[in-house]
């Protein structure tokens, strides 16, 4: 049995969802950011980085989304979340979720992580200013060059989705409009329309 | 017959070294980051993000360093450069090389790319001092957690560890001292051993 560790607000929505979409076995179990429980020594036990998600499998421990959204995948080849079996069209389902990974999640991280990279109070201010741009570069890129429609791979739903899912939530709050971005926004329509997410978002507004 | 961008100093030497692990057929052509080329129109063309790698295959332009890294490993099965039919040994894989890109790579990147995330001078300073704090926080994950030994996953050489000897290249240059971690230190030396390191590094270094 899979146990899930997730917190409000964070990346995790787009693991938690694929493994609803999945159909997959498991237990979610809240990790409190506000209390900064990702930083106790129990939860330093399960996840050294102290980050969510964590997911931990019979095998050890799993982070990482990116990693975490293909075991997921690969886990349960009947439900088709990923074309695991065309190098090439895995391949650009990665490509995206590294994307997101590596240069949307960190765009919008600069406005509330700031402390990660720096010291200075001033510096924190001049990263939050420089926000807003980063996450619509981000958002431009996906709508006229990544995103093609209806689901960000095609006809097919994949573990792309979610995590589009999840950075898309966060625009707002980094001053940025969805409406902007008319694939995007419909993109995220849609996904609320999806049962695994109606379910997986009574956890998260809680 | 795949085409491989590259630039001198880049993540690209990762995927690079991989290619020829896996003895796929491939050209290599660089591009000048000193001439800005990576922002050219014609480059822009190839990669609308104005990053190095792109690696060009007969269906489509592949980036970012995890998923091309992976879609080497399963383009050449018999290599055997990472555990594809099993869905936890490849979310370590993945997992690791997630970190890489995301946080290590990151973490390098304040020293130099300041100007992606902020504005003003003081900020980038600011970035600066921090990066050997955040490098070095990197290496000891890697050191004490990460890295099994002799290679990253083990006995087994996989796509992880032309990625670990990338951001090992760069410590230096990020005042760590790559030998405060030892394990690090010896995967590093035994990967300079290695024939296609070897090779490749001889294009780094024009």
């Amino acid at each position: 049995m899979l146990k899930f560790y997730y917190g409000l607000g964070t990346c995790s929505l787009a693991s938690h969802i694929a493994l609803e979409d999945a159909g997959l076995d498991y237990t979610a179990e809240p990790v409190d950011m506000k209390a900064n429980q990702q930083n106790s020594p129990e939860y330093l036990a399960i996840n050294p980085k102290g980050r969510v998600p964590a997911l931990v499998t019979d095998r050890g421990i799993l982070t990482e989304t990116p990693a975490i959204l293909a075991f997921i995948a690969q886990s349960a080849p009947k439900a088709g979340l990923a074309p695991l079996n065309d190098p090439f069209a895995f391949a650009e389902v990665q490509a995206f979720n590294s994307y997101v990974c590596s240069s949307m999640h960190i765009a919008h991280a600069h406005r509330m992580r700031g402390r990660r990279w720096a010291t200075e109070e001033s510096s924190f201010e001049d990263m939050r200013r420089k926000v807003p741009e980063n996450v619509r570069a981000g958002f431009d890129l996906v709508e006229n060059k990544l995103l093609h429609g209806p689901w960000v791979m095609g006809e097919t739903y994949t573990i792309c989705d979610p995590y589009l899912f999840t950075v898309a939530g966060w625009a707002k709050s980094d001053s940025v409009d969805i409406a902007d971005f008319p694939k995007v926004a419909e993109h995220y329509r849609r996904m609320k329309e999806r049962p695994s997410v109606q379910k997986v978002l009574t956890l998260y507004r809680a």
